[in-house]
């Protein structure tokens, strides 16, 4: 058993993911943000898809193509098809934000 | 985009589970109890592996041969083989006690 909200790393230099799950069909990760974003220019293109939901703090995803950025707060989700270009445009930086990410491969 | 937190079903006569992602390689399912538990003598016996965590709520989870229960709150997350024989011993009935669970088949 473990805790998805404790302990959190005591330094974030960057973004800080640890791997829950990891078998032949997922990938599940507890991510850490605290005020970080993808570097300018940066696009996250994955082979897998991601099922992600922010639990606790807020952030902000920017998906190429799109006008609007997705606004996210706790217990939002969304799922990010496989090649589905985004980054992460905005974390706040008044508390860490926690995502929980699950990566599959198959639709 | 969805979020787990609202809306909750206003009516629980019994646990009530909503599938968000339902794919070949898995299954993710947001889970509201309130007070519910398994019958008495029922268990869990599932083909597939869960991996799930408490976000909301207090519950105690039995495991088939072991003797203490599992006591869950906020974060905490287990993950139990297919197969292995569980039963949800209590949730707390102060308020809805929110589950997110990953179903996948391969270890």
């Amino acid at each position: 058993m473990g805790n998805l909200f404790s302990p959190l790393p005591s330094q974030l230099p960057e973004e800080v993911s640890r791997v829950l799950v990891n078998s032949a069909s997922l990938r599940i990760e507890r991510i850490v943000s605290h005020g970080h974003t993808s570097p300018a220019g940066f696009w996250y293109d994955q082979e897998e898809n991601e099922w992600v939901v922010v639990l606790k703090g807020r952030a902000r995803l920017q998906f190429q193509g799109a006008e609007k950025l997705l606004e996210m707060g706790p217990g939002d989700f969304v799922n990010i098809p496989a090649h589905q270009r985004h980054r992460v445009q905005w974390t706040t930086d008044q508390e860490p934000t926690i995502w929980l990410a699950v990566f599959y491969h198959h639709d």
